[in-house]
């Protein structure tokens, strides 16, 4: 009998599907009931290992495979998702990891040489309350409870009163930190999300750093007018001033080779009889070179302040994240690309643009590595995200090789 | 004794304000509680004169005084305001309207060559189901409750179970319509709600018709697409279409000499970490001249293909109101500007860029003409707007001339 079974994970994946998902995708957000079903769900599938299963303070969930010795290679993942989302996008980690433990029990006769543990991180997506990375960034030593216990979601409701409804403690979060404590490399599969890998051809890549990324609110401040009786140069219109940012940012992207993304408009009062009195965007930027990164915020904050000076309006900016550019670990890397060769016979290196929580666990010291699989059409957050069956398997495989390594590795840092 | 009191129509307005408003504003949003305590202090304030007074079937509130002739003249105004509105906008009207009614029966002994009617329109600003000129419309005959009974608020309620509420059945509404049997003219103040009279120095002005009106829904739609993985020239950005068109109205605007307003903008999935799928923004248009406003709405679905194709997007119109522009009667204009003249030495004939339910009267055959007063900072819709209290009463004292003057034109054309 084989132990590692990727087709069992995509059976997995279709399972958790049809029970979280409705007609327009996924609703695993964090710190919902259906985010809460999908964990239950996953508690049940770990019913067969002799894993030690605990959430920590922060939320995140964490299953302990002991072994030989007590540093720990760790597999991560997110169950959560962002509202209609799609079926791999975090959970694909999860079960892959899961997975992959079963195979290191059935072979290691369940005491392998280093301790395996498997972590759903707690609220990824950060699709409720704009902060991405809460849980993970809690067991980094990232997360100051006072800078995020001010947010509300769209219906005012704060992040503090929704942890404490799943049982969670804003200031003690930061105690994640001690699980952390014997982590000795940290490796997590995901769906790319992107278009590189399909257009190259190419199943599997090795990603070798996330991309830096500058997020900041964009609020322009006008004057409503009655639409009707406001002469064109009388009016003081933030739409107007917004409006010029939309092409404006692909101008700085073009020019510095990053991304920029104006991802949510509003107006205020948002009525077709008035002008708009108050605009606000979302702008997101990212780059591999942090002095890039900086230089893109920069001209984005002339560019808007030139708008608002010419429409005469006001603009106001508030940083809403910000993570420099983080490097994986060059050994980790290798370990990952030999992994994928020996998979599917061709490598692949490439930076990820979208923030994962290795991210967070690379900046707290503990050595990292992704490894993305294929996505279709490039096409995530949204229900058609999909990846071919048989890239999915490959992937489970190429996790399982790349964990294998990674525990060697560990053991040979003595 | 004097009869006619302009200060007791300021001493009024202020009554009324600290009965219907609150720290945002004016709260008598038509077909609330609120609207419905102003329109029982107005029916107090009517008890002294002898004016019979009933509701249409279209909860519009009549008080007639009768003539010597059945034929009549109608002073028009409206006790509804938007959410978060200001004093005068539509009370006004009203309450100098009154006025002018108790000057009459002063002086002619309750019984006034013609007859006399003061008319308080319901749901005038249409703020919340998103229909203006509710009441005059109806009195017009161009109403068509198939076409408004799908109509909900933001809570979802419908425009039929809110007129059920306050004894209103939307399809009898119509039956509305009789209300202008006699009708042989109709005035109606207002404040401007824009700059030009501010900027003339001057507190009135006689307006020569209300211009033409092409709103419309304008819904971008692209794909929903990672914001950090998916490069610049790989996206189908619908935010992107929706800010050229920021722009580009007002050169829409700046060549056919009318107004273009953006008033609203929506994004889906509107968060910070995806590129804009579907954006949608409102278009309102108006212009006096009926062929240049047909040109400017041509021109808005040009542009709007236009960057819809640049950007790889779709682009879908929606239409959510139309009206022709509607002149006024050329002798009433004349009265107006007579009268104008008259109480403060200067006249001045400008168009309405507002709707008012002027155009409805007007539209249905019933001669009409309407006065401006001056709007400081030209603010409307907001609870700055204001009017110098001298100005409030000379536009009382110029609306009495005007009355005067318009049953003096009713009683010529025999």
């Amino acid at each position: 009998m084989k132990a590692l079974s990727p087709a069992r994970t995509v059976q997995e994946l279709k399972e958790l599907r049809s029970l979280t998902s409705d007609e327009h995708g996924a609703q695993r957000v964090a710190f919902t009931e259906t985010w809460a079903r999908a964990r239950a769900w996953l508690k049940d599938r770990m019913a067969d290992l002799p894993v030690e299963v605990h959430r920590d303070e922060a939320g995140n969930l964490w299953a302990t495979l002991a072994g030989a010795s007590e540093k720990a290679l760790l597999i991560g993942g997110h169950m959560d998702s962002v509202p209609n989302g799609g079926w791999l996008d975090g959970c694909l980690n999860v079960l892959a990891g899961l997975e992959v433990l079963r195979r290191i029990h059935a072979e290691c006769g369940g005491r392998p040489p280093v301790t395996v543990r498997l972590v759903d991180w707690a609220d990824e997506e950060g699709a409720r309350f704009g902060r991405s990375l809460f849980g993970s960034s809690a067991a980094a030593g990232s997360l100051n409870p006072d800078e995020v216990s001010g947010l509300t979601d769209k219906d005012g409701v704060t992040l503090p009163d929704v942890l404490k409804a799943h049982g969670i403690d804003l200031d003690r979060a930061p105690e994640a930190r001690g699980e952390l404590l014997h982590a000795a490399a940290y490796i997590e599969l995901h769906i790319e999300q992107g278009p590189v890998l399909e257009n190259l051809g190419l199943p599997l890549g090795a990603v070798i750093g996330t991309v830096g990324v500058e997020r900041h609110i964009v609020k322009f401040t006008g004057q409503a007018a009655h639409s009707g009786s406001t002469p064109m140069d009388r009016r003081r219109d933030a739409f107007l001033a917004a409006g010029n940012m939309a092409q404006e940012i692909y101008a700085i992207a073009a020019r510095s080779g990053g991304v920029c993304t104006i991802g949510s408009c509003t107006t205020r009062p948002g009525i077709v009889t008035s002008v708009v009195e108050e605009c606000v965007i979302t702008l997101d930027q990212r780059h591999l070179d942090a002095g890039r990164l900086a230089q893109m915020w920069q001209e984005a904050q002339d560019s808007a302040r030139r708008f608002a000076q010419e429409g005469n309006v006001e603009v106001e900016f508030s940083r809403l994240w910000h993570i420099e550019p983080v490097p994986f670990h060059p050994d980790l890397i290798e370990c990952c690309d030999a992994a994928i060769r020996e998979t599917c016979g061709t490598g692949h290196r490439l930076p990820s643009g979208p923030l994962h929580d290795a991210a967070e666990v690379a900046r707290a010291g503990v050595p990292s590595v992704m490894m993305f699989v294929q996505s279709l059409r490039g096409i995530s957050h949204n229900k058609i995200e999909d990846t071919r069956v048989e890239h999915l398997e490959l992937a489970v495989e190429a996790l399982d090789r790349l964990a294998a390594k990674s525990m060697g590795w560990i053991l040979r840092q003595g």
